[in-house]
């Protein structure tokens, strides 16, 4: 059996168990032996990304008068992908093994065999760290030249076949090929974001690590648009808040180079001190800011660690970036991303299209093509880190205890009948149930079958924080006893109080 | 100016417009002039869209105890679409103009040149009518005969382009394919439904009528399971409504013959009729109600009707269909289908995947493959006639008002600072503002910028229900006006009854 009080999550492969037998997440097209790098939500996970959904908008988009929504469509023309330099720069360096035929990352290669950090490496630094070793591919075969690998995926529309789109390889440039649309029609005034959640796909050669590296994946991003004359004094910021004295763990670019990856050094940091270094502006520290309190009522604060890029290793587009990085069993691992992306991808719109993105800042009086800061945030990488950080096998109760933010887990209430086979009690529970359900928005379970320990248990196991117990007690005094999740305490209370007392906690 | 009272939408032209103007959805890609079938929703019809998702999801699984959720990927393999029919069986007939090269449908081309209905008639029907007629393309040319032309998109995965897979053709397959493992984790007993909202793709050759024929749409289906030995009697039905007297706008087959479409003759029936005429079976029947009820809440009962599916126009899957029909200014078009799939779906899974789909049933002691209905709501098509519907040009008010149920509005409530240069008003009405924010779920629009009747006419355009103005007496009593967009009546009340009272209502 089990020694420890408390276990966490030690494997990926115990992670994937856990969640396909919950009903959180199924394989894709398992039926047909699974397409790899694609999964799908269960009848669980679907309820949890919901409530986690609703969160991100609530705060980011309902709660802010500054930031208004968006949904694009998934499949947008080439020429919006020629613009924003995907079609000529978004590749990944791949090696084939001469003798199986089959495809690696040159730079997972290198990585994996070298137990070293190849970030921001151009194509030419790859191939000699390659030759220099003499590499040969995980079977040990000789391997081809570094071939670069586009990971758009070319869809072809209409009859004529001609007609090339692709399927988005990221949400961003929905947004960017609206921003006319937007300012035309929106009433926005700078500073100014659009949010927007949606699926992106990129071809990847290897995806692993379960919902870490897929093919298909959901983003939850923000372009927010400034003018960088003021950027620095004059937005609206919360005003109960000092977010130039947050703390939080950081990795500097200097403390990467040339250092084993986990093993660097980790320190907290204040976020001021990252302006004083000149390492980040102002807005971009605001929205960093914003982003990890967010990460922070759901994750541990242990477990999540901002990384600055590495100068070489930024995107085409940004001038400064950086990760938000969650302890995965595989290592620190980057679950957000915050790019300060200048105005090159409204620029480039605006060549590629010949139309004018300047819009009129009333403050300056000038007009302008707005900078960008983009936090963007991976759904599915979160939603993994979710169920690592809130994963407790606790021998004393003999089963897993899902400890979700209530705000968030699949089910907010189970309502459970002591017994199931008497009509009376049955009928009670009913009521409750529908009585729970008719006045709250919240998710309810109700669960009959079983002793009412190992009913219990089931629900610790999917994270809903309370368990109502309906007794022969109640049929006479209207009361349950309300079983918590965590401390396992039970209390007794009235029906008609068990909303106000939820709401209350 | 306008002669009458009150105007509705004319055109598909007028309400693409107007949907532009405010925000509610764009043309995608159309600073690069637009790819035709794809749509971006805006920051008003996103707000709208989530509302619309949330209050199906709630009616439909929060509010059930029979049915769970589900998020398949997008992408699936092609051993799925072999086995559901898609590959072979998923075509439209086309016709190619032979000087301009351009493709047509030919079931579209024969319905506009003859004024015709050739639903469900089959490719040989279709050349013969062509022929008979001597039907030329629309620009007057010559036409090849009709080729068929498969609808799904494929896309080819991984660095060899080997692996093809598909964009999902419809979203129902995703809960086909997930079947066993949902029957294996979910603890569900028959009849159990799945739901699901998701994209589907379809290669349509001619995208047209605004959101109504998109290459890229949403749909929000439900796959019912049942054991057809009794779904007649014993599945748990409301107790507290007889649906057999259900009352509805039909168009049975018999009617539909060489009639030309839409001056069909339409009369109301109830439910039980439909039964008795052996023409659905009562689980179908039953669905088939449900989903009426929901279209109730938001559209006009006589712009809705019911359709059922001429015998040769039935999917090579479905033994019955009903389509609801809505009012377009285009007639009456399918926005819903009900279909009774039988076992085909999870019977061709079964033999193609050879894995077992049977499921056993407690109530018999049986294991069997059961049999499905399937409720599908296309969201597009809703959010499409849900405008139309709810679009009335006032002469009076002169501005548009747009009646949508205020449970879906995408703003729920306008705070409105009677005027915007006194700095205590301003902060009177921030602070109201951000108390409704807090206390409520609801989305609030805040706007100072124009004459207090030009804020009242945009928010009458965008449908929200209550405007609060927040004016000087409001400093000395904590009282505000409440203003109603359908009667324009207006109360005063205290801020803190303000959530009370719209709750009330």
């Amino acid at each position: 059996m089990v020694e420890k009080k408390s276990e966490k999550l030690k494997s990926i492969d115990e992670l994937y168990t856990f969640c396909k037998k919950k009903g959180f997440v199924f394989k894709s097209s398992e039926l047909y032996n699974g397409l790899a790098g694609f999964y799908d939500y269960g009848f669980l996970g679907v309820e949890l990304k919901n409530n986690i959904l609703k969160n991100w908008w609530n705060d980011f988009v309902r709660l802010r008068k500054d930031i208004i929504g968006l949904d694009g469509s998934i499949i947008s023309k080439k020429k919006v992908w020629d613009a924003s330099g995907h079609t000529k720069n978004f590749n990944d360096p791949l090696v084939q093994d001469l003798k199986t035929k089959k495809y690696y990352r040159a730079d997972h290669l290198i990585e994996e065999q070298l137990k070293i950090s190849v970030d921001g490496k151009t194509i030419e630094e790859l191939q000699r760290i390659i030759e220099e070793n003499n590499l040969l591919s995980p079977e040990g075969n000789p391997i081809s030249k570094i071939k670069v690998f586009n990971l758009m995926f070319p869809v072809n529309i209409g009859a004529e076949g001609t007609v090339i789109a692709f399927l988005r390889g990221e949400t961003a440039q929905s947004i960017f090929i609206n921003f006319k649309n937007i300012i035309d029609t929106g009433r926005v005034k700078l500073p100014f974001g659009i949010a927007q959640v949606g699926k992106a796909f990129r071809n990847e050669i290897s995806p692993r690590e379960f919902l870490f590296r897929q093919r298909e994946f959901l983003q939850m991003e923000i372009e927010y648009f400034y003018n960088p004359e003021y950027e620095s004094v004059e937005y609206e910021l919360e005003k109960d808040e000092n977010f130039l004295e947050f703390e939080f763990y950081f990795l500097s670019s200097e403390e990467q180079i040339l250092k084993e990856k986990n093993e660097r050094k980790i320190k907290k940091i204040r976020m001021k001190e990252l302006l004083e270094q000149k390492k980040i502006k102002k807005i971009h520290a605001y929205w960093l800011y914003k982003s990890l309190k967010w990460y922070y009522k759901f994750l541990k604060e242990e477990n999540l660690r901002v990384r600055e890029h590495l100068k070489e290793e930024l995107s085409h587009y940004s001038s400064a970036t950086f990760d938000i990085e969650y302890n995965f069993p595989f290592g620190f691992k980057e679950i957000f991303g915050i790019a300060d992306r200048g105005n090159y991808d409204l620029s480039q719109h605006q060549k590629y299209s010949g139309k004018s993105l300047e819009f009129f800042d009333e403050k300056t009086g000038k007009k302008i093509v707005p900078n960008v800061i983009e936090p963007s945030f991976g759904f599915d990488r979160f939603f993994m880190a979710l169920i690592i950080d809130s994963y407790f096998y606790e021998e004393e109760r003999g089963n897993v205890v899902l400890k979700l933010h209530e705000n968030i887990s699949p089910y907010k209430i189970a309502v459970l009948p002591l017994v199931s086979n008497k009509k009376e009690l049955l009928d009670k529970s009913f009521e409750v149930y529908y009585y729970l359900l008719k006045n709250s928005e919240f998710n309810i379970f109700f669960d009959k079958s079983g002793s009412i320990g190992r009913r219990y248990a089931r629900q610790d196991e999917i994270g809903t924080p309370y368990c109502i117990t309906i007794d022969f007690d109640t049929l006479n005094d209207d009361s349950v006893t309300v079983r918590f999740r965590d401390s396992k305490k039970q209390k007794r209370i009235k029906i008609q109080s068990i909303l106000n007392e939820i709401k209350k906690l």
